[in-house]
């Protein structure tokens, strides 16, 4: 199990590839995303997307499960309590594979909660043109090996 | 049909309410967030959350379902380049009754493209006790009804 100790600037974890298929894209958009450029692959080329792209939420959702598959299923994970940016760059369609990759951008123990910190994290996605297509940013609330008094004791 | 010129400041869209149901929570997770306090009510007991809670991911997906279903199928919308700001403020439980706003915080035709232009926006998710468990802040992109000659061409 990785703690926030294990972690350090610079780092940069390859999370895998996964390849997405219109009937997914289909089914999410159907479900939490009914705008006809993400339901309907006819009325998708007359928008300015030329064709059927994925719902963003679903861009999103595909790169936090290759997050927690290809990292975070062995760190002790605490959630997040948000998102500071995240980039659509470029439309995701069917039959795209995309490779993930998590930076770390900093971490910094709670003043408040002595066994957990934050981890400032950079979340990429890469089509198989190599073209950035989703960009994160967001701070992760990882547990640490050694809890130690908070440096701020509450009052 | 609803274009840029028919929103301003200040206005505000009730978008409905629904409610997670613990299988959906652990579907939508077990696809794309399978953190323990996401898929596995007895390990969520353990956690800091004491019990199961929906991926935030989850959570911004329903958001949009009810934008969706309760405003952009009635809007010439296309699309958006991302979220500028995302806070998850509370947990999302199962059997939670999740209310949704949108907050219109301003307006601005494109520089670059005559046809179109940048609705922000704040929208927000409020549980069956009123507290606010969901925020983003976003600019979505709008078709005009007149396009007009942009202000700055592009050279």
């Amino acid at each position: 199990m990785r703690y926030l100790e294990d972690f350090s600037e610079g780092q940069v974890f390859e999370l895998g590839e996964e390849t997405i298929r219109e009937q997914e894209i289909l089914d999410f958009a159907r479900r939490f995303d009914a705008q006809l450029f993400h339901i309907d692959a006819e009325a998708a080329k007359r928008s300015i997307y030329g064709g059927l792209i994925a719902s963003g939420w679903h861009t999103g959702s595909l790169f936090m499960g290759m997050l927690v598959r290809g990292l975070i299923h062995d760190v002790a994970s605490m959630g997040a309590a948000g998102l500071d940016e995240l980039r659509w760059l470029k439309p995701v369609r069917p039959n795209d594979t995309l490779r993930g990759r998590l930076t770390v951008l900093g971490t910094r123990p709670s003043t408040k909660h002595a066994d957990r910190g934050a981890l400032t994290c950079l979340g990429e996605l890469f089509n198989q043109h190599a073209e950035r297509v989703l960009l994160i940013r967001w701070s992760a609330i990882i547990g640490r090996r050694r809890p130690s008094a908070p440096s701020k004791p509450d009052v």
